[in-house]
């Protein structure tokens, strides 16, 4: 008898102009086939929704090949074995892959990464601050950043799962002082009382550049950036000479239909000598290692917090992506199944 | 019986506005002490205008102090020492100062460099090509735009005095294809015949990422920028994963009265893992006898040219710093009195 199971998965039904919206997603009920010999049954427990999506999303290229319309998508997600054709790979297993969007899967066997089950930590965090996002903030803030101790650090979008691990890795590496931006006056409480930066504003309050200058009256050397744009532009006017800004992604652009006319004071670059690099995560992978130690040593003894935004559902899913574009979010954004 | 010299300077009149005018300007004759104890007196033969100047002009915070209104402009300049109080810089020397804008100066003997009688090499190019010109080239594609051979190169303002090094210095060092700038059909052809750049284009002729896609249908790994605005957008568009740009100067912006918007493709700096970064010569002083030996020995050899653009008599500075401007330079330009 074969065994059948059904998936539901969500799909991109049409590209986005501008900002997602749901008639851009599409639900549907898929059978699976048996899994083949090597392969994996997996039930998905939580899915990620993160920034990057958006642009996969678009029919450019860019460094990842952009989401099929018609197709599952695909991105991070934790699930649990149900069914396995390989060895290596045991029933009741939860392992960490990239087939999310979707409530089940079959995977080869050697393409998922078995989890060890650490006192402490939720299963999610792996899609989150000891996963790709966390190897993220700290990749960009030590190697490209080139952070140093003693260093003015400022992160934009710093209640994200992203930003909230920069600050928290800044401090916790010697920064002189950081400082984050966020989009709600409850985010920014937490972040200076939970998170304990050393200041935070809400961009939606005034200039980022004034906010940015009463934080850091004496400038910063640091500048991780989420967001592009007017944030991007305050930071190059804030820097002091050899700043450099890790360039990580620019939500606020990702909707965008025109291209941005920021940064305007580009031109600061040559008397302040600055450095602007961008950079994605893959290439980073070599420090998974040291990272997940050092940021699980600070997860466990609490000097470092994570957030986690939950939306239950795989038919949430497309809300729960919108939502995150929104900074809707407080941490992580994380669809539970 | 004390001896008098009258000098005749340029003194800044008023800042200027957008482009410099004649009215910004002022020719003043003063009178020259005798030189102090310490002190040589000077009668110069070359001065330099460069880009940067202009910056000085504003009054506002940058990386040299602004000039000051009603006094005498400084600058680069070679001159020949008409009268020593100091044993180790004897008269009838050759020596390299900042005391420009002037016909005679009397200068702190420790505050000069007396420079070497070479065959081949005319007084000038120790303002140019082997001067501080040609270390910015150096230090800027070697260091800070860590060129290596096999790189596709492109420089903007590339029949400059900086540009035309940076050229010649990537195809000397095994770029794999050099390609420049500039905004005459002459200047065009003169890097092709004379300076042997692969490829090079006059940005008067059309849209800047359109011609250097032709240039260069594979993108490019160095961008050297003299120019900013427009064709640093374009390089952005143009450049490869991994690809750097050197930001040296903005020649485009310098007069702009308005911030400017480009580039506007700033985004693709995270997906193609790029790194803009600004420079000062100021720092790369470490380099100059490695620069001067290797640069020199090119120039001997007749591997490397440089050109000239020579403007007659001190009264004519400033229209040779507004020519320069508007790039009415084949090389260094040079006052020559």
């Amino acid at each position: 008898m074969a065994r059948m199971t059904t998936s539901r998965e969500v799909q991109l039904a049409a590209r986005p102009v501008g900002a997602p919206r749901d008639s851009d997603f599409n639900l549907v009920d898929l059978t699976l086939p048996q899994p083949a010999a090597g392969q994996i049954q997996v039930r998905n427990l939580y899915l990620t929704v993160d920034p990057y999506m958006r642009g996969r999303m678009n029919d450019a290229k860019s460094y990842a090949a952009p989401f099929a319309l018609g197709e599952t998508m695909t991105g991070g997600a934790v699930g649990v074995v149900t069914h396995s054709e390989d060895a290596s790979v045991p029933v009741g297993a939860h392992v960490l892959h990239d087939q999310g969007w979707r409530t089940h899967a079959n995977i080869d066997a050697k393409r998922v990464k078995v989890l060890p089950e650490l006192p402490g930590v939720p299963l999610s965090a792996y899609l989150g601050v000891l996963g790709m996002p966390g190897l993220t903030a700290y990749a960009g803030l030590l190697r490209t950043a080139e952070f140093k101790p003693g260093d003015v650090v400022f992160v934009s979008g710093a209640a994200g799962a992203v930003g909230s691990a920069v600050g928290q890795i800044a401090r916790l590496k010697g920064a002189a002082r950081v400082i984050g931006s966020a989009g709600s006056a409850d985010k920014v409480r937490h972040l200076i009382d939970t998170l304990r930066f050393d200041a935070a504003f809400n961009y939606k309050d005034g200039p980022v550049a004034e906010q940015l200058k009463a934080a850091a009256p004496d400038g910063i050397d640091v500048y991780f950036d989420n967001v592009g744009g007017e944030h991007l532009e305050a930071a190059i006017g804030s820097m002091r000479p050899h700043g450099r800004a890790a360039i990580c992604g620019m939500i606020s652009q990702y909707n965008a239909t025109e291209p941005t006319p920021a940064p305007r004071n580009l031109v600061q670059i040559i008397g302040k000598q600055l450095t602007l690099r961008g950079f994605l995560v893959g290439p980073h992978y070599d420090l998974f290692d040291t990272f997940a130690q050092e940021v699980g040593g600070w997860i466990a003894s609490g000097e470092l917090k994570f957030d986690e935004t939950v939306v239950e559902g795989i038919d949430q899913t497309p809300a729960a992506f919108m939502g995150l574009l929104q900074g809707q979010n407080t941490g992580k954004m994380i669809v539970k199944l």
